[in-house]
């Protein structure tokens, strides 16, 4: 029989793949771990699996190869898409699809499997990752081509008898190191809001408490003064600022293929971390770093988002921002609230707010007065020669 | 004696400025309504204006010509400094200087003065208008030259008969129809953050209210279904919404002399206006449009703030953004709670997430499977060709 | 009979499609004039079209609507696609498409026709335009989905009595209003330039000749002072500079569908028209109107290219460009040499380089030594900061 | 006596600074060679300078610093300001004030003094450097603070017992390893070209020859098949070209002080190995590398003809274009002929334009014509519901 891997997660749609084209290949299933999934959860899938008739089962545990590969950038960058999503979903599927079709090929697979539809974004990123990656791995989609209803699936399951409680949660949620998506019902509307109840994460403190940040050239590597895998950071941020119910939001974007989406989430760690971040960077780097990584990084989420994570233009794009973190180092205390959070502050050898030089609004010892009217008056040098030659 | 314009704002710096220049000069008195005071404070500036020794005092209002020269604009390119400002007072100066200047012209004044100093914006922002739009007015800043102390000022205007009570006030504080600074104490750190009781505005209100801003063709038209002009639905919102204390932050920014500066500000009505604004374009715009608006809005924001509006490139930014507003037009709903607000979602005839045409992520009409191969094939067609050629 | 109407061009291609779908529809051929037809050649394609059995034939002549709707914004926006290539066919391919998609949509036509391959970029520019402006009109398009060879269509129209000399030209050759485009042999590698003789128009002068252009808010109005319609003054400057061999070369870019391509051209009047404009704008506009110009220009060829002309960003970039264009008037006088020109300089009351203010590089009027030490000093500020702050 | 370097050129303003500071300082002059001298111009600028009574002399040979730090990025950037200028003059002031502040650093200079007058970018380029790299040493320019005429300067020296020959030449000319500047005359108007013997380059070479260049990862690293350092090769290729008098034009663009200016030109080389690196690019590099790099390079080449070197975001640039270089290599074939060459096309392992993938307008083997549907299909999906859901 031919040897296929299968995107396997679990789910209605990639159970019905698992056991059906388990007729026709040699199934390998695997699941690729990007911070949702505790070890329970992942053997309670394992066990899944194997009932779906696949001949092996493989998590690969891929939140350091996420934080390294794609949450590092999207921090350096500071990248919210439309200036509110943190790209949480987005950025899980690039790595899940490079995993999985580097397994496929090291067991030498013929055929990929995954169980995307044919109406979203996920079909794009994982095809364009598959075919780039892998272009002699023919790729099967049994969800997309079959276009099968929910009780066809479960129908079918059940006459294999496989019959589990399949019933469908009024919210669809994707679980990850760098933020829970969750849609559903109000989110299919352009004016509904979520309500609270469809957040994973609920309100459980009331008194603020404040959180120590800090960065080393852009990276988390101490919370609360403690050090750490910044991923392990991100991890335990989420954790505190989750019982806030911090960095709840909806996300209304292009897709891929043209139409506009929305999908609420919840990424507290995101948030916080981008924030902080955000604030050490504009003590510590110069205008005009802020205004071209603000230019390059709105691209760098737009492209990943759109599954163009192979463009090498990407690797250009990280090389600037890698370089561009040199000096990002420096405590940042954020104070977290119920539902909100707000930045203290910042401490920074790099701090380029030095009282050594001028402080701002207040008598500075850097130049004089005659020194600022002559900067004045040859700074506004074009503008004034542009309206004395084009006064009417 | 030499006609003399100046700035006055009725604080200790342009009142010495007021009580010195009348020694040589005719002095005439103007200071510009954008927003930030009531009618009575006005009377009372004019009345110590008089006392001060100016020949004349006039206050112009200017809160709609500020709402339509650079408010609008702000909107229409959802402009937050650094991701956080929107330029509250940075945008009022260019109002206040390029009113003051033609007021000057149309008296025939020689001369114009300001109280600003030489370490921060306002005088680059002052200058720079006055010095292009009358060339021949000569401009005096005798805080700027003289360097004197606070005190020295206060004893100076004792001697002369003049004794207010001028203590500093621990913040200072400049309002106006696009927020409130708040600058002082702790803004002068990098690492602290404002108390409460720094801010003007408290909160007053506990439970949530939403609120509908309805907008045409980009601009807030009406307020909770009322029309109105959209300055005046900007300060009944602000009225609203400032009792949720919502709308505060620190905002950290490089001056236009180089240094970095930091300062509070609270600008409820802004925040909302402008978040409000983006969610709707977010529904009605294409990609592209979003993009690239982006990218001149960020330029617009920090030529603004520079004191740069009268580059003619300013217009020509301007003649996007208006064209870009043709189809933003609709409703937004936005829940005001203490310290933070959220989106509920919006209602557009314009709105391209038009279930008509696909749902994000179910089946769709539009297009079918092998449509979505064949795009996601050709959609990778130059990476797959990138990886094919420089494969190891 | 189901009416159809066919973008007939009376190469075998579209004769084929012509022939063969004459049996099931009623054909209506119809081809767009953009600049490459001279009355006798319309006339013949007509009779030609008619022999293949079409119901009617119609030419559009769309010169003034090319020249309205796209060459007039590539004028403004100097754009040169990769730095060389005016984008001749691809502004070309959307007029036309526009053209013939409205023609069917008069006489009620259910089907379109054109005779695109399904490898390059003109499928798409059709394809698109058609679907977006009709999306009830069905596409037809037999040689994409016949895959024929020339050979096949040969034949065929032979066997239907049709015997016409369709020998292979060694080049496929386009001509239009904004350049022609030469394609084949050498074209097909990347190593191998066109050999002169390639090239429609060959040297027939050798002696320099001086030509003014006068430009009125960015369009030609005048050509060696004689007032005309723009373009009908970059016809007459064609035919004068296309005598010197000038405006070839090869432009080399990345297709729609993700190839690179290589395509030579001839495009003496839209390079000299460019470059003229290009210098009259470094003469009147400020340097950040240069810098945005050129972004949003770059961009905005790329997306015509790839037939987003439809996109409604391309509406706001051309009011940027329109705005922009105020005060580019003037004069520029070029230099036509054998296989190249260059620009002598330009007059104009707009010139902001005006020795009324300063001459570069000598004594000047507007600031004194000490103004511009003051200058220098602050405008370096920053970086010395940054120097002091981090320094080793 | 107090220790001061001075940047000496040998010309009559350096030479009237030299004579005149010697008498108050110790003064140790100082020129640096970026390609513009031969070993016996700098003899005899050596042995001026003792006459001038300078304590020390020292000719600094930049030439390969020159191309390391500023030369590679302009090419790896294509960089030519305003689509034609090289920054010839420009990116060697640079290099020059960076060589002399860090000699006046290493002999302990208090004091440092250059020759600009007030009105131009070098005063800027100068001191900006000077005061960032060495806040301490205190910058003493005579002529800008003394505006003297050329006969006070000679009169002055001859004064002092220098008499020589200091006849102004018609045009100044600045020669480098990037280009070569010619000013004067014809340059101080905006409509007057310059005469042909205003070039110091003039036409010897009438038949066409061709040239190869190799790049690898974007250095040219071989001419005519001849290896050797870069800057080396560059020199060549300017001996052979210059000869064909290609590389001329003026450039018409922003100064720093915010007046326009004029420059003439001729940069054989440096147009040449522009012109073919870019080709080779266009080859091997992505849609959107193509995109960004010119984002990015247009402002890095504004920024360092703005003096702004040593602002950090200029390594960040030029760490994303050291990145993009990555596929860069191979010959690009060039045919000089007099007064303009052409590019013949390019040999590259990395080219992208592959025909083993799809030969662009020919049949081809990776797509269908049913894909190609589906991808224009859903490419066009934005446009097609904007113009659905906004049609009148």
């Amino acid at each position: 029989m031919k040897k296929l891997v299968i995107a396997y997660s679990g789910g209605l749609d990639t159970s019905y793949c698992a056991v059906s084209l388990s007729k026709e290949y040699d199934v390998h299933a695997v699941s690729v771990n990007t911070g949702g999934f505790t070890s329970e959860e992942i053997k309670n899938i394992e066990s899944n699996a194997y009932k779906m008739g696949v001949s092996t089962y493989k998590n690969i545990d891929a939140v350091a190869t996420f934080y390294t590969k794609v949450v590092k950038y999207l921090i350096f960058g500071n990248v919210l898409k439309n200036n509110s999503y943190p790209l949480s979903v987005s950025a899980e599927r690039i790595i899940q699809a490079i995993e999985i079709i580097e397994y496929a090929k090291s067991i030498d697979a013929e055929y990929i499997a995954h169980g995307s539809t044919g109406a979203g974004n996920d079909q794009v990123r994982f095809d364009m990752i598959f075919q780039t990656l892998a272009p002699n791995i023919k790729i099967i989609t049994p969800i997309r081509d079959g276009k099968l209803t929910r009780q066809e699936e479960i129908d079918y399951l059940k006459a294999e008898g496989i019959d589990m409680p399949w019933e469908k949660s009024k919210y669809s949620v994707n679980k990850g190191l760098w933020g829970t998506s969750v849609g559903g019902v109000e989110t299919l509307t352009s004016e509904n809001a979520l309500p609270e109840t469809a957040y994973p994460s609920q309100l459980e403190k009331q008194y603020p408490v404040k959180v120590k940040l800090t960065f080393k050239k852009g990276e988390l590597v101490k919370l609360n003064g403690k050090k750490n895998q910044p991923e392990i950071n991100i991890e335990k941020l989420n954790e505190i600022a989750s019982k806030y119910a911090i960095g709840r939001d909806i996300h209304v974007g292009d897709t891929i293929v043209g139409t506009k989406g929305r999908v609420g989430f919840e990424a507290a760690a995101a948030l916080i971390t981008i924030k902080a971040h955000h604030l050490l960077e504009k003590h510590t780097l110069t205008k005009w770093q802020l205004q071209h990584k603000e230019y390059l990084s709105s691209f760098y989420g737009m492209h990943l988002h759109e599954g163009q994570y192979l463009d090498p233009v990407m690797r250009d794009i990280e090389a600037f921002l890698q370089n561009s973190q040199e000096m990002v180092s420096g405590d940042v205390v954020v104070t977290l609230k119920p539902y909100h959070f707000s930045l203290d502050g910042i401490v920074s050898k790099h701090d380029l707010m030095s009282s050594a030089f001028s402080t701002y609004g207040e008598e500075n010892k850097a130049w004089t007065a005659d020194d600022a009217k002559g900067f004045i008056k040859i700074l506004g040098n074009q503008n004034k020669i542009y309206q004395q030659v084009n006064k009417k």
